[in-house]
């Protein structure tokens, strides 16, 4: 998970190799599924490195969607589509930070999801630490995001 | 799109023909995702086919689900999920009749999407007849039921 | 529940008038909350006799609500809202026909929800006869609708 | 908008108070709708004070709904319901911390809703003022809330 519009540079870098990391592990990807910002830099990592991507999209059609997605998942819901995400994941890891991830994020705390921040500010990691949820996997690389994710399955 | 519970033996065996015929054309398989009825013996027929299979559950998590789903949406939103199914389709083809199936049949109506039926009774025909919309494809068989998908493709 | 598009000039007269007797029941109209057809002429009857009226509309925003909805709910949802119409109301009332109200018809069997049906066609009786659900109530007119619903409540 | 369970006493104080001033305004109270936390103490301060209270719950049926929600809505969603009282409301306040509220924080920055913090901790504002969306205002009491929500609207 990570955000469309506003990813920086190096968040789209590290989400382009944790989507290879992904594939080479033989994981499915599931992402938004839009053709921006961490989304597509994933998916295009995975797809290129010949794994297989979901991609669930808030449309109702396939407008707008990555080039990279195999399997489009139309929910035609918005936002509400972000809890979809969520259930649907095994291990979430959340790359970059924007309103729509965040709230992903705290969904995935709601359902008791292993979750794994990779790039996480400082900031938000105060925020979580005030929150009454076990405390995320802090990741420092795309590498060590994947180590993170096989301790969880 | 078929029933989960309530399926008749015939329909099951034509679902799980279906499903073989769409492993066999390379597509993949979208359904309702449950461990029961035409879902399940659809996506039998194709995930024993070597074919790939998308299950989008009503539920927030994979406990019913068919154990021939290779990628599990997890909606967590019971029948409002049908609407995505249809969304997600590129053609609808409904295999025997319930609420459920028919809600989707309703749906793939509604938003213009190719539509098949396969095995469907003269009261829904008539029925449909009735309504402002281009009437269905009617297949009698699965093998028909492929020719009528691949005239939408 | 009732079509936006397509409705009749009899059908939105019984609507219509259906609003004017919810409200004099003091019970609260719940429509899919759209200015067409049926939604709007039963929020119509029933704001305009001091009813209260919920619409539950399939847009993000308030654009294209009827101006008889007292509380808007913006589901973003599509056609995936119909399903929140059938499990918000104690009883549904479809006047007229369109794939959306079928759908919802058919959502309202499958969640077990007390149904009447006001000016229902004779095929879609039929075929309603041939499904494994109850069968619905069937109201000649719009006080006859409003006798079903008391005996539901 | 405010937690269910985990509340602390100070914050259902102020929900409640809140809600007796928004049922003074004549202005209509949108929570989640369960019988729990700041959405319950809420409820009851606007029923009590002669409001009407709507309440989008996330299960399929009124279990477990509040005592003084007027309107129901019953999603059958779970937490996807969040976008929908987001989308719904012209104004949120936000009263109280967990991660079902910040979600709905994230949703309402995300679609450009005005929002109001009451009892904002610290770090949830640090972190906000990190995001690269308008600041939301921040309200010392319910009162503060109240003028807040009037400058919207």
């Amino acid at each position: 998970m990570g955000p469309g519009g506003g990813a920086r540079p190096d968040e789209l870098e590290k989400a382009e190799q944790l989507g290879k990391l992904i594939a080479a592990e033989g994981w499915t990807l599931l992402t938004g599924g839009r053709k921006a910002g961490v989304m597509h830099a994933a998916s295009r990592g995975a797809a290129e490195a010949g794994g297989l991507v979901v991609g669930v999209l808030p449309t109702a059609d396939r407008g707008g969607m990555s080039d990279f997605v195999h399997i489009p998942i139309c929910t035609g819901m918005g936002s509400a589509r972000n809890n979809i995400n969520v259930l649907s994941s095994e291990v979430i890891v959340a790359c970059g930070l924007g309103a729509g991830t965040t709230s992903e994020i705290m969904l995935a705390l709601k359902s008791r999801k292993p979750l794994v921040l990779l790039n996480a500010p400082e900031p938000l990691v105060n925020f979580l630490n005030g929150l009454s949820y076990p405390m995320p996997d802090i990741a420092g690389s795309p590498a060590d995001a994947i180590t993170c994710v096989r301790n969880h399955l």
